[in-house]
């Protein structure tokens, strides 16, 4: 998508130097916009673990050019893929929960495996670098395809008239590869010259609604608002929200979704008001041997400081001011998990589906 | 309650100086407290506009304490009780919703009528200025009384365990003159020895519970942690509250609370697991008038930039940063209503009573 009127993809192989990667550094949004050229293994590292690059998709990809800048640097040895093993294993422990972390360094690991020539196996790394990072853009665009259907019939039964869509957090193209997911019907839809309206939930304490999601869509043109969490509730009440679209970090087969904190909130306010309340995701958020999310997904617990302080912009920098007592403590949970009975629909690559158990099996 | 180990009302006549009130100036709070001197009708005028003082019942009782300074300053004249009304429409016009404002002008110039001379009629102002706070005081220590028995029997039940109540924005003593309305039940709790933790919603976008909530209860070195408003639906479903008290800025004959933007949405979540959510307010709050909350109550559009920028402490002094991107606008809805119909009860002066029409009525 676009930053500037230029279009960008959020990691991409430097123009006439194919041994350095380049990314968008996420962390000075929406105040600076900062690209970052990864050279060795280490800065890859480092762009995961610090948090440049964020996003499941978009971690996935970047372990996977990782990999690939590891093995660039690699000798002719004996024990060459002992050597890739170890690669992974260190990449992998930037962000340990990290499912397509995990999937994008043993994808490059196994492909690696059938060949035996070092000059081979970085081929072979690149290229399946280049093709994850494609995968991701299709899946998202085909995520975007489904969900402009269902954007496109509330257009027609308001007749043309704004649609106002809710969303919470950014799952956006900045943390995919382009699109998004929750955004890539937003995206098509707003191509298409259908009128929409995004209300943008601020998403405390790391505020990636207000910073990163608004930032998106500010850039492509889309009329947006930015809105306290406190605020969807309301909206809701006052007719003023005709869709809910989030995304998924992680969603149990019989359809229980967690998310960013405070999306089971909007969930039982579009429950209580009659929205439809979708979830945008690639199938593979999807953890079919899990029957029970709301039990049995763990809920991260990050530090205290990003509640009790808050980066923003003043004399021409970022600060990171105070705002709560200096001597009380906060609680910081990621994630919480709606129950299915609330999602109206997942919206996934290969079609919308009813959140339960056999509706998501036919996916598969 | 207590500051720095000293107790304190939000309002207060000076000492040895009958003609100065003195005020906390809460625009500084937590990062700076500040006493602030009103001298003149023009000081209480602009504590109330610039919110140095903020709450239902302490604007009331600054504006009860506006006339008397008002009146200090007439000479004896023909018209005095029409220059006593100008005073009045003044004060009123410094924030032209607020029903307590309304209500302290007009008892000052109603109890200042029957008395002739300008000296009586100030001493009179003065007098019912001290009564109004002193009932205020006994209104907030009442609704904590009827409050303390319901965390009692939750102490009970958990056998003493500790008593987790989560709280919304800030009905504290700073929003009146001492003890507070949701947070009364609390204080008493606390002083009968009672285990509790309180989990103080920050309360996008002024952040009143971050701020004061979380400020009052360190101050009496109540157990709370500060939690984003994303935080209490999960909090609720894993079983960390017990129970849910908030105050209201008005509620309807049939029991619809509008309170702060986002407690509908905490009312949901306490509704869809089962845990008590109460509403303690003073009976002056109730509109009898209005018979549905939801469609009637007028919801307060304020300032973008409240939603835009935040204060926060950096480099010894309060700095205000911008936290979106620059060319987003925001919305600012001040309040939401709560149906009545998740609200478990109602905790007034009067009693504990349903939040429904018939048994509102009895409270009369």
């Amino acid at each position: 998508m676009q930053i500037n009127k230029k279009y960008y993809h959020t990691i991409w192989v430097k123009e006439n130097s194919s041994s350095v990667i380049e990314i968008i550094d996420q962390r000075y949004l929406p105040f600076e916009f900062r690209v970052v050229e990864l050279k060795t293994l280490k800065d890859a590292f480092v762009a995961i673990k610090e948090m440049l690059v964020r996003g499941a998709p978009l971690i996935g990809v970047t372990a996977a050019y990782g990999m690939y800048l590891g093995m660039l640097d690699l000798k002719k040895s004996e024990n060459i893929d002992q050597e890739i093993r170890k690669i992974g294993d260190y990449l992998e422990s930037s962000r340990p929960t990290a499912v397509n972390l995990r999937y994008a360094v043993e994808l490059i690991i196994e492909k690696t495996k059938s060949v035996k020539d070092i000059n081979q196996k970085i081929s072979v790394a690149l290229q399946t670098a280049n093709e994850l990072k494609e995968k991701e853009i299709e899946n998202c665009r085909l995520i975007g395809e489904n969900g402009l259907s269902l954007i496109e019939k509330i257009s027609k039964a308001k007749k043309g008239d704004t649609v106002n869509i809710l969303t919470h957090c950014n799952a956006g193209w900045l943390a995919c590869v382009d699109y998004g997911t929750a955004t890539a019907p937003i995206y098509l839809a707003h191509k298409k010259g259908i009128k929409l309206h995004v209300w943008v939930d601020e998403t405390r304490p790391r505020n990636q609604g207000a910073r990163l999601t608004a930032f998106e869509l500010g850039q492509e043109g889309i009329d947006h608002t930015i809105i306290a969490d406190n605020t969807g509730g309301l909206l809701m009440q006052k007719g003023m929200v005709d869709l809910v679209i989030v995304g998924s970090d992680r969603t149990s087969a019989n359809g229980d979704v967690a998310n960013k904190i405070g999306t089971y909130l909007k969930a039982l306010a579009a429950h209580d008001n009659n929205i439809p309340f979708y979830v945008a995701l690639p199938l593979s958020t999807i953890d079919f041997n899990m029957t029970d999310g709301v039990k049995q997904i763990p809920i991260e617990q990050r530090d205290e400081n990003e509640v009790r302080f808050i980066d923003g912009w003043l004399d021409n920098k970022i600060n990171n001011v105070r705002i709560v007592p200096e001597n009380s403590k906060a609680a910081n949970y990621g994630f919480d998990v709606t129950p299915a009975k609330y999602v109206t629909a997942l919206i996934t690559e290969k079609g919308v589906c009813k959140a339960n158990k056999q509706d998501i099996e036919k996916l598969k």
